[in-house]
């Protein structure tokens, strides 16, 4: 560079230039474990039962990217008492490939929507939500059927979507043992719900990562342990720590505050920090984080509607081969997303 | 991954993976630059004037490096008191496309060695040693011929085989603006010697990175200010600093103190830290580190001598252009090492 252009010191990153480049390799992917050019669309369901304007554009969105990557998006608005019904209905017909369900559904019962992930059916959960693939997840193990390790196990599509960011971002240092390319990264994550931050903080210490997990009820600290030898990540309760304590040690911070009030303080944010939202609302402040971060991701949501594909495809690669399926696609399903 | 499997934590990496890689970029572009495929062998000339068996050992090598990859290594055995003739004679030589000396020369008068360095003619000084070299580095001026911007000037061998280590490593992050792709790393530099550590310090900081730089006499802060708005490092003394105070902040540790006895405290480095020794000891203990490391590179040299080729093939790029020089010649000489 010329000695007086001093750069733009900060890069800020659309989710949509990540999610052009993994519906690329969707495609690609999918092509190859189809293999017939014949093959009919794969057809993604989803049932909208509630009157939630977020989740009715979630579907809008999910509808426009289907259709432009060469999926069936078959969309059902219907009441919450035929929700479960229409599940059990999609679970059992041969041209549904995958199941997606628009939570919350019962609005302060929690319990009955945990009911109704887990009536979708494992071969069909593209969400990743069924105890299967949560359990997997949490435990780091990638597969569903050990020792053979073929059939790549469902990651929840929030959570991986920041995954991939992270790998976009080269944050995950692919020079480092694949499982372990977050090892030395410090990560703050602000949220800790059941569906995004929990298992976020769970994913990126299992790769190797500090992650300190931050909500209204405090700090916890998910580490793979002292020089990440443990296989999985443990996690240990920081009393009376907040924000001011771990945000000053951060390498990446990542917001899913889901309020519009709620902003990080970025008086507390590192030189040269990464930020990435993945709240609906803003949780950092635009022009002051741009002055302060390194790299800036402000929403990730086309991200999101990426990996859904993603996973779809990935479901479509586990299912039992049908007869007379040829090697090129019995490789092509056995490799399909490899290092998920 | 297989979940039970833990992968080794710690990476180590080797000078002569990354020397490997840089020297077939370096034939390439020399192939390029030549373009004449007649072209005779460039021809670096070695001015050994002293009795350290390093500096012998060191002309060895460099002399099998550019026999193994198409250069004429011309070393001269001879008198200090000669050396300065040797020298010009050299520089007015057209058979002659670098010089290297090897120091130090006067022990105890490290002026007359710095009077030899600025004997070396600009247009062949592969080290990077002339104080038009030295000043555009502190500066961070990367051309020769501003506002032209088509000569690179050169970088001192060691402090760049470092750079180029770091960029191997990924620390370097390629998603960010060439300048700033240190921005948000944190280094600590032991060594501030004129010759290595302390210009490595400066190009560490002029390409974003916060530096610690420490040697017997304290810590200096080398950054490129708040929010890395500055154009070029600045220094800052940190009055009562010592390791203890910069390691566990470090994200890479870089040592090069030549002497035996010195070890980096490994209980002071952060978990999953980046780990370069450039000194001929062993400044770091090899299997602690490795516990705690999640990269270690144990030697740099090899790494050295191929920046020597490449900055050779930048002063050949670098010469006035002989009549009748191609396109595609004139083109490969502007890019040669663009990315420096």
């Amino acid at each position: 560079m010329a000695s007086q252009e001093v750069p733009k010191t900060c890069k800020v990153i659309l989710a949509d230039t990540i999610a052009k480049k993994m519906l690329a390799e969707v495609k690609e992917t999918l092509a190859k474990v189809q293999a017939n050019p014949n093959a009919s669309k794969p057809t993604l369901a989803a049932f909208l039962a509630n009157d939630d304007p977020a989740a009715a554009q979630y579907a809008e969105w999910s509808k426009k990217t289907c259709e432009e990557n060469g999926f069936n998006f078959d969309l059902h608005k219907i009441q919450k008492e035929s929700l479960e019904e229409a599940i059990v209905e999609a679970n059992n017909d041969p041209a549904v490939d995958g199941i997606i369900v628009y939570y919350p559904i019962w609005v302060g019962n929690q319990q009955q929507d945990r009911y109704i992930q887990e009536t979708v059916a494992l071969s069909k959960d593209v969400e990743g939500l069924c105890h299967t693939h949560l359990f997997n997840m949490y435990h780091n193990v990638r597969f569903l059927d050990p020792p053979h390790n073929l059939k790549k196990s469902i990651l929840p599509c929030t959570p991986l979507a920041i995954v991939k960011a992270l790998e976009h971002l080269q944050i995950y240092n692919p020079i480092l043992a694949y499982g372990n390319r977050l090892y030395g990264k410090t990560i703050t994550v602000i949220n800790r719900s059941e569906v995004n931050g929990r298992p976020l903080a769970a994913l990126l210490a299992n790769d190797g990562a500090t992650v300190y997990s931050v909500d209204i009820t405090g700090v916890q600290l998910f580490t793979r342990g002292s020089g990440i030898r443990a296989p999985r990540h443990q996690v240990l309760d920081k009393e009376g720590w907040g924000l001011k304590d771990v945000l000053p040690l951060s390498d990446v911070v990542i917001g899913g505050v889901p309020t519009e009030k709620f902003k990080v303080p970025t008086e507390l944010l590192r030189e040269g920090v990464v930020c990435i939202n993945f709240s609906s609302y803003r949780n950092f402040d635009g022009p002051a984080v741009k002055e302060k971060a390194s790299i800036y991701v402000p929403s990730i949501g086309k991200v999101t509607i990426a990996v859904l594909l993603r996973n779809l495809v990935r479901l479509i690669a586990n299912r039992p081969r049908p007869e007379g399926t040829s090697d090129d696609a019995e490789k092509a399903r056995n490799e399909a997303f490899k290092d998920d």
